[in-house]
């Protein structure tokens, strides 16, 4: 698959998603507007501020294109999808706050405490979060319903993205050891792209004891870890209006990163070993080259 | 049944949810300590420090006492009776913060941002409510377990619970109708009360077709009701020492509250009225005589 046969395919996920997610907020339109809620149409307003600001849509397009490689219909994994999308963009909300990483830029916007106050955009978070277990639990198929929501509550709470990001904030004050480091990046970043891949796998008919599904997660992990090395080396190196945020920040803030422990070069090949480990785990699924393609784009992105 | 009754019954089950709550909190810890995790025992510290405050624990013994009251056995009702706990907890963590409601103190003792900060206080929160759904889906009966889930999100969610905050927040600027104010405290904390209930009746095996359902629900949407018009009463008449909190901070605030619009007798009165309407709604079910109790005691109640 070319470079350019996956960011049609990508641009393709992300207008389903972003479909799916319209839809939704309709649905909230009118359930608050026959309640003629100015409240509740604020609260909306910054939910769609933050999930329609355009992002990669990396982790909704993994649900999807995982479901497709297992054979499984795309439709089918786009309440999953949704999901995993709402509670990424919950998770920027309340990590962009100013009494945790305090940023003023997202995807090139202003961050919604920002635009919104921090109270709102507390709840916006907190909004998203609690509505992305109503969407996942609302697939029409009940099993997978349960599964998706088990593995997502796993993946995103205290013991998962929550206790990364408790391990990140406190980063600043102390220099971690590479082993604390990647467990920090398993929880912070690597268990919600774990948990999409999963649910991709759930939405297809799999289940924790298929060895595709094992085979899956090792992609997901080896990606998740991947991506995030390259996000340190773009911290240092990206052009910030391609980035969309701060540069350097990490830098600024003495946080232990992989390059606290790796040149550039060596980050940069690091990152190419995941990737390979990445596309090794999934050798035996027919129809993988979408998720090869993937790995490898996200390996050598430049933003 | 008597008022000492009652308060046995009340301990009886606030007991059951605290030894449930704990166990949950000791599988946390060897997790955590298996990874020797200064990051997640801190997390689960500011966690088990509001979650274990010692609150009256109305809400899960609500589900408890609906799910005995419909037939059901306590213990199944459990692990919902914990999600709902975990999420109320949430929600006061949350509420609390400086850039909310702004309060020192809860249940007596400082908040949680006094204690842990403001960062370590939204993510412990983030955790808390994550991780209630993981709770509630971790029932062994699939089908309580989803219903349960779907039941929570909704009632928690934007145009729940987050809704309201998003209301009563707002609140502070505007005077609002009584049929908005009723709107408000119907999401803010009518909705999980009434989840509460409805998690009872899962517990029990009923579903929303059932007419026993729609009995728990009107019952639960007057207590519900009643108890923020006495909260209303007692910010202003209350012992302070008793209440745990701040008094007159609705007034002093300049918030709508059943106040603007009735005389503390008028508010008494509708209290008891809502309580009728609520023994009313639950006449034809059998053994409901806790949960006639427990709509006169929180009419009642002192602080």
């Amino acid at each position: 698959m070319t470079y350019e046969q996956l960011q049609a395919r990508l641009r393709h996920d992300a207008a389903l998603v972003e479909s799916a997610l319209t839809t939704r907020a309709a649905q909230f339109d009118s359930l608050s507007l026959l309640a003629n809620n100015e409240q509740l149409a604020a609260l909306k307003e910054a939910q769609d501020y933050s999930l329609m600001a355009g992002g990669k849509r990396i982790r909704p397009a993994l649900v999807l294109e995982v479901c497709a490689v297992l054979g499984g219909e795309c439709t089918c994994a786009l309440p999953f999808a949704c999901a995993v999308e709402m509670i990424h963009t919950y998770s920027l909300i309340h990590d962009d706050l100013p009494c945790m990483d305090n940023d003023d830029l997202r995807r090139g916007k202003p961050t919604s405490h920002k635009v919104f106050g921090e109270a709102t955009a507390i709840l916006a978070g907190d909004g998203l979060l609690t509505d992305a277990f109503g969407v996942a639990a609302s697939h029409a198929d009940e099993k997978k319903a349960l599964l998706a929501t088990r593995t997502l509550a796993a993946a995103a709470g205290s013991i998962g993205m929550v206790g990364g990001q408790m391990m990140d904030m406190r980063g600043e004050c102390e220099r971690y050891s590479l082993a604390t480091l990647l467990q920090l990046h398993a929880r912070k970043t690597g268990a919600l792209i774990c948990a999409a891949a999963q649910l991709g796998a759930i939405a297809a008919g799999y289940e924790p004891q298929h060895k595709e599904w094992q085979a899956i997660t090792t992609y997901a992990q080896c990606i998740g870890l991947a991506f995030q090395v390259v996000d340190d080396i773009l911290d240092v190196t990206a052009d910030p209006t391609l980035l969309g945020k701060s540069k350097g920040k990490d830098t600024a803030e003495n946080k232990t990163t992989f390059l606290t422990y790796y040149t550039v070069d060596e980050a940069r090949e690091y990152a190419r070993q995941l990737t390979e480990r990445a596309i090794a785990a999934i050798e035996q699924i027919d129809q993988q080259g979408i998720l090869c393609a993937l790995a490898n784009y996200l390996a050598e992105r430049v933003f």
